[in-house]
């Protein structure tokens, strides 16, 4: 069940076409409070402004696939849904009032296929409008999180739509893996990537990848530590979720697909406080003139914390992975 | 007069312990409104929010090295100001109620110098704040940019500052020029480089380094035209300035020294209405999830509207050249 450097490589393959490579900069000591010179890679700046389209293009397209044999080698799409098959022919859906939401109906919108958002009612309007921007149907859900899934299985069962799932899926995981291949052919070399926590896929992703060669540490808001709960108890594990940045990194558990690898992988997982995350959104806008949202913004606040402290002479990466927040929020 | 490419390679080496390789991110046909594949150069990630420290870094430096003769070769500085000499000892001054100000505050920080930024009393207070967070005095005086100059002549002969001039000068085009040299060492191949114009010493950078060898594209907007109307006079000549881009592009002349550039190696010039400017601000935002200003917009918007209009084949970069805006201004 772990995705292997193939599959992602494989994965890369399918989504290439589809996804933005997302640019890299490079910070001296001092600068947005980083302690050594550090490499931030800029995937807020992915289409919808989240790694997300990584493992959802990775889901659909190797679902549409259904038909091919492996040894046909992957299918080549030219944006279109020509090559398709299978269910996704009916549709794809999904249940989120955030990125995933956005992504899924990006996702659709650029392969010709329709999509179903279940948004629960408590998302801000801002997300549910994007989702609808991109052209799905956004069904609002009385209710949290659950209720939209709930409401996306009852669907599902309807019109014969496929799910995609936000992190909980092995090809997910090696969708959002394609960014750690990409990162390593843009910088010299790395010893750890820093990357923020939520239901695992991406972190997963991106440990899968490096399968062990380099360093990857989980970062985690303190009112939201699933991967921590599930290291603890040695498998996944509900948790309380709250905070700034829950609308992102809020899973109520670890999903069992990233565990598989996250518990091999993963090298340290750090915690940091709401107003550090608030901190390092400021700083990113101060020193970078760039938008992070609440849970692209933590990663980097632990490095600046010392919630983790890297070595004399250690190379360090730091994914900002999400840009969709109310700028209003970060620049007074 | 007109700056070589061995003066922009030597400012290069001057200035780059200083300034960021700012990234790049390719856009296929249709994104962000573009009409063929395009890649953005995003120099509003840059120190300060905007290119303006290139050629102030160059212009300080280059003062600083006047003990030294050609032959000892450029100077490397560690970050302070113990290789300086000169009047830059005495500090920096300005007059810029924006982005010059800023990144002659950045400067003088960075390279331990004292900075006196003459602010005109209708700049927003915001960018005045931005300057003084900077550790520049910010001064404010009554009236326009034009009054702010002149205090800044009358206090420079008190204080025998060094004068650091936003546009005018062989020094800061050069140092605006090594932007176009790192442009090229990220993209393969471009055929044209559309780029915004003030008081002209960004776009001569860019065309001093390419000599002919890329087409440069100066976009200005309607309310702003003093490239044109030096086209037009054949020498630069003074114009009325208005509309959302004042701030950093209404330069009410071309500088000489950009015209001496500016007329031999500018390939077009056009020109983008003010709504223009404010839908290529949101299609960068909704697109890409970058906050630019009204002048890091407008090349975009050049190529959004078909002001300018790319042939089949024509393999095109625009840059955004600043960030310096309040968000609530674009996104809704």
């Amino acid at each position: 069940m772990i995705p292997t450097p193939d599959d992602i490589e494989r994965a890369w393959e399918r989504i290439r076409d589809h996804v933005r490579v997302t640019p890299v900069v490079s910070l001296e000591p001092g600068e947005l409070g980083v302690p050594a010179p550090t490499v931030l890679k800029l995937e807020l700046l992915q289409h919808t402004g989240s790694f997300k389209p990584r493992g959802a293009f990775n889901s659909v397209l190797t679902a549409g696939e259904s038909r091919h044999s492996e040894a046909d080698g992957p299918v080549r799409h030219g944006g279109r849904s020509s090559a398709l098959a299978g269910r996704v022919m009916n549709g794809l859906i999904a249940a989120s009032g955030g990125n995933h939401g956005a992504a899924v109906a990006y996702v659709a919108q650029r392969l010709g296929l329709h999509a179903e958002v279940f948004v629960p009612s408590t998302s801000p309007p801002m997300k549910r409008d994007r989702i609808a921007a991109l052209g799905a149907d956004v069904r609002v859900i009385e209710g949290l999180y659950d209720d939209a899934q709930v409401a996306v299985d009852v669907r599902a069962l309807e019109t014969g739509a496929f799910k995609v799932h936000p992190y909980d899926s092995p090809v997910v995981v090696a969708g959002q893996g394609t960014m750690a291949r990409e990162l390593e052919r843009q910088v010299d070399a790395i010893d750890t990537l820093l990357v923020a926590t939520g239901g695992g896929g991406f972190i997963a992703g991106q440990a899968a990848w490096f399968a062990g060669r380099v360093r990857v540490v989980s970062v985690e808001p303190a009112t939201s530590q699933c991967l921590r709960a599930a290291l603890e108890a040695e498998t996944p594990t509900p948790v309380d979720v709250s905070g700034i940045a829950a609308d992102s990194l809020g899973a109520a558990q670890l999903g069992a697909a990233p565990w598989d690898v996250v518990h091999r992988y993963v090298h340290d997982a750090v915690v940091v406080e709401d107003e550090e995350i608030r901190a390092a959104q400021r700083a990113i806008w101060d020193g970078l003139r760039l938008i992070a949202e609440p849970g692209g913004a933590a990663a980097l606040a632990a490095l600046r914390t010392g919630a983790y402290r890297p070595e004399q002479g250690e190379r360090v990466a730091v994914v900002v992975c999400g840009a969709n927040c109310d700028p209003a929020t970060i620049v007074s």
